[in-house]
């Protein structure tokens, strides 16, 4: 199995290369980067030093790069990816694009929401979303998968077993998710300084992010009706890692033990999914392709609360990534992501 | 102004240390601690070097020093300043007491809580609950002031206005709150050490903090019905901070700008609170006595978001317990505390 | 007494305009800055709000609103204030220029650190190099002070006693410092995002910081000879604080109370110093003007350890400039500087 | 290959427990611990959950449960692992101790330091002090290992060559070394506590470490002379990682390339140690066994700096000791430890 990535010196792409130079079935062929073409990988990741020995070649390059690539992970802000998907699966190579161009469904949605006119339309019906406790079969068969982001991986998992199973008020869902500063990415911001970030917490995009009609659009499907929802994500002085924290009121009469048997069948052949009785707590996982959920249910106020954590770089892009490739090429699913999280 | 300190060595007893020894027309009199009495108070807390030449005695000497001492201040654990404050009063001393002893009405309600008798019931009615914002006539006539936990500050700040004003649906109220892990206090448990809190952020009693019943009280008796909501505590890797994410339905149509006008003029009088335009953040706020409030409504769901930031130790205890003192002394509200939020 | 800041909004500056808003004798005139003249000050630094109203204006208009100004500020990166202090003093005003460009005796030096051409020569001999333990005299009488950098300021004050005495042998001095990431600035750069720089401490530059020749230059002055000593800077995952340890060989034979004395003594009339009898730590003195020092001798291999911290934005930069204004204009030097460190 | 890890429950030992577990050959027959035992092991450190089902025993069952258990890990604090490591042997298991017990050739030496009488004296001279990169041979064929302590493994790697070539001058050896909070262990203290090292450095235990013989020992065996040097070690705000920053007076003339060499030759068959050519940061290696090492000269002071980075989790513990396994056991080197480290 040969594989490429573009875009693989943004925090995603590097933990992405990290994963498939550790995967016993697969080979790099490229690396692709706009902003360090032409430097050694290892100069700019330096944790690689010993392991990857090429340098970064430019997006233009990748086309020459291409002979017996199988699969080409694509890890580039929104809009970049749409045209260099189209030349890619043209070529008959597959990709796993871990940007937002090919997750949502209609052209509209995605212009109302990151203000950009569709250039690929055409590939979003046959694009899977690639989150493969949902869509595992759909995965197998994938010319091209939308791999989640790393806020709607988070609230999707946590919320599909209550909706799936019509046990909340749609219309009463908040989730309010709490993200590690390497989701904001490697550009430079002010806001993503040291020290503006380190010892204060903020919400942001109140009911605005951009991965909002995702999180409604898979949970609409399972739900079968339309659902809207109240999303508040923060950012947290942490590297790494996303709690996702769910409210719905209860629509019928439930217990603790009923919800936990639901959580626990729903994701009873889920390797990457853990039902844990107690709370989650992002260091279980950060480091890891799991995603811990725990559920409670308030009698006071009949709200169900689920509550799930991953790590934003690995179940919510480049772990996730490599699953779905796993599964597009029938290897075990956690082929190259067996291995729980490193603590402290 | 004579005063002193019970309970002077936990993280809100050496914040209000701090501010006292500031304050121009305040004398400490006395530092009690459990745990260091007989230590030099600047071997403990060696920020004090130079500002602090006292030892900290121990409870029983607090008698002793009463001479002349107008008003004391307690902090510590609760169910430890019932009696204490029992004897105080009785020998004409004012109490501010920054635990939880007094701030429920009930005393069947702390026994619901709080697991203990309460060993001071007959003081209950005449203690007041010492949020000056929303009690300054009361503060002001005060013997015992019931110093608010830091997350009912900043919970009851934020939504007041939305309660007394009838602009939400009790019945759907969530507060998500995050806090630093100076909240957590100074005692020794395995749960904040550095590694166990560092890089990782957790929901923790979800629907059963102590806080809950006393949010409940204050926002009850401004809506003049009983009101049961939804609270979630969260742990963030900081030292200290309170953010509170704050969710209603909307129960009349509302405009932000309408909300942003309720807002300030429920505040207009209120030194300590800005009510700001963008959404508040920790930085802007720990290391001051300030509590920041935003608010945005999202029309897709109706839901209205409260958000507001306080300083844990410092609104949400220390700050607040001399602001309680200065209101009732006569002094400027913000006397010694007069200072913004030191950043980065 | 009127002032004035230009560089306001970097982090010193901004930690300036917190002391001389808070400074019952001084008054701010105007806020200039580079990067967002034309804005809102408040809007930049949100912990003002409600304390500062103005807008902050170019470096132009800082000539047009110097009427009544006693003392302009400058905090400006290296190069950019000669020509600005240059007018100013010609205009009557006295300036403390917190950046480096007045700190070495000699313009080569300058520019063999600096690698530009020194264009205020001229001034050179005048600016007094603004470290009050050391020059309180000169400074009660200069026009132009030039404020330590943070590094030199704990250096300096670590090792000043043991140079006087001739207690080291000065050609075995080595500075291992380590510093919060607010030292590296507000300005863009992958190396100070919080991603990169949290959980990891390195070595930068290691013997060749431009704070050498500073250190250099002033311990050389103490001792009558030439000094070169090794320095390595380290960065920490902090915002503030800088500790320096420094060693030297005993040149005779002494004992820890000894050197105790010594240091007590050398300090004795220094507010800002605390000799302290165990080893400091910087959160004992982030968030004020102290600077702690501890002395150690490890008798197995004849070392003389003496152990600084401070807070580089404070005693590193803007406290130590409103220490020398205080000085300058006859107030007690502790004026608007005197409490101690929050903490935690 | 089975295995047992007592003491696994600190912060080493989970690390431990996490290798050997996803270690390919080998297998773990039981985990003992004194705090937790009866306790599901993946109940208290969660992130194992789904990967180990065992509960952890007591140290007293230890010995029902070594039937053809072929290697014992130690984690036990100081002076706890003699008395057991003596009844191990005698059963025919061999030993790997990850605390001090074992590490000093002398029982006076042990003495001084660890102000206990040694009672596993007779152990001491066929203990292998196993740093790999210096004693591979002897570990081949030891029956106990001393692994060593995680400030000896970054110091003495980092002087090595140095020393074995008589390019510094012996009694100017200063190390300045800077941890992360693991490296204090999992027992309660105030020290350890979030709030007490967030946002601070400090150097502690100057010249008085227990790592200072151990270091002298294995230098001095370098050197065929004895070694005194001096050794500082700080506390920095981070989950793991130890940074020592290591200076010597050149005794000879030589150029930084010239160092360059030395370094890529002591090393050259040393899979674990890295010689870079920039100067080192902890973020590279931690989460791996790497030990990257910079070297720089400083000309004006003739002095030679060499800087170490490692895991003190890793390198300094638990990995070294698996990679000690590997040896023994003929296996290659990396078994189980080939990846680098996770950034960010």
């Amino acid at each position: 199995m040969k594989t490429g990535v573009i875009g693989s010196t943004g925090y995603a792409g590097q933990q992405l290369v990290w994963f498939l130079n550790n995967h016993k079935k697969v080979e790099i062929s490229f690396l692709a980067s706009h902003s360090y073409s032409g430097n050694e990988y290892a100069s700019i990741y330096k944790n690689h030093r010993g392991f990857m020995q090429s340098n970064c070649i430019n997006i233009q390059q990748v086309y020459e790069n291409l002979s017996s690539v199988d699969i080409v992970f694509i890890a580039l802000p929104h809009g970049k990816s749409m045209n260099i998907t189209k030349g890619l699966l043209s070529r008959g190579v597959k990709v796993i694009d871990l940007g937002a161009d090919f997750r949502l469904k209609g052209s509209e949605l995605y212009k109302e929401w990151y203000e950009l006119d569709h250039q690929g339309e055409e590939l979003l019906k046959d694009a899977v979303y690639g989150l493969p406790e949902l869509n595992k079969k759909s995965v197998q068969r994938a010319q091209l998968i939308a791999n989640p982001g790393c806020y709607p991986t988070a609230s999707i998992l946590a919320l599909a077993p209550l909706i799936k199973n019509n046990l909340i008020d749609a219309s009463t869902i908040i989730i309010d998710a709490k993200s590690g500063v390497s989701g904001a990415g490697r550009s430079l911001s002010t806001g993503t300084l040291f020290c503006e970030c380190n010892e204060t917490v903020k919400a942001y995009k109140v009911g605005e992010h951009r991965h909002i009609p995702e999180i409604e659009q898979e949970l609409s499907l399972l739900a079968d009706e339309n659902i809207n929802l109240l999303f508040t994500p923060h950012l947290v002085p942490m590297n790494r890692g996303i709690l996702a924290t769910c409210y719905g009121k209860a629509s019928t009469e439930v217990s603790l033990a009923d919800l936990q048997k639901i959580y626990t069948d729903f994701y009873s052949e889920d390797y990457f999914v853990r039902v844990v009785e107690d709370i989650p707590e992002t260091k279980w996982v950060t480091g890891s392709n799991f995603c811990d959920i725990g559920i409670k249910f308030d009698k006071r106020t009949n709200r169900i609360i689920a509550i799930s954590a991953i790590d934003n770089l690995i179940k919510g892009a480049a772990g996730q990534a490599v699953q779905n490739m796993n599964i597009m090429c029938g290897f075990d699913e956690w082929e190259g992501l067996n291995f729980p999280s490193m603590m402290p």
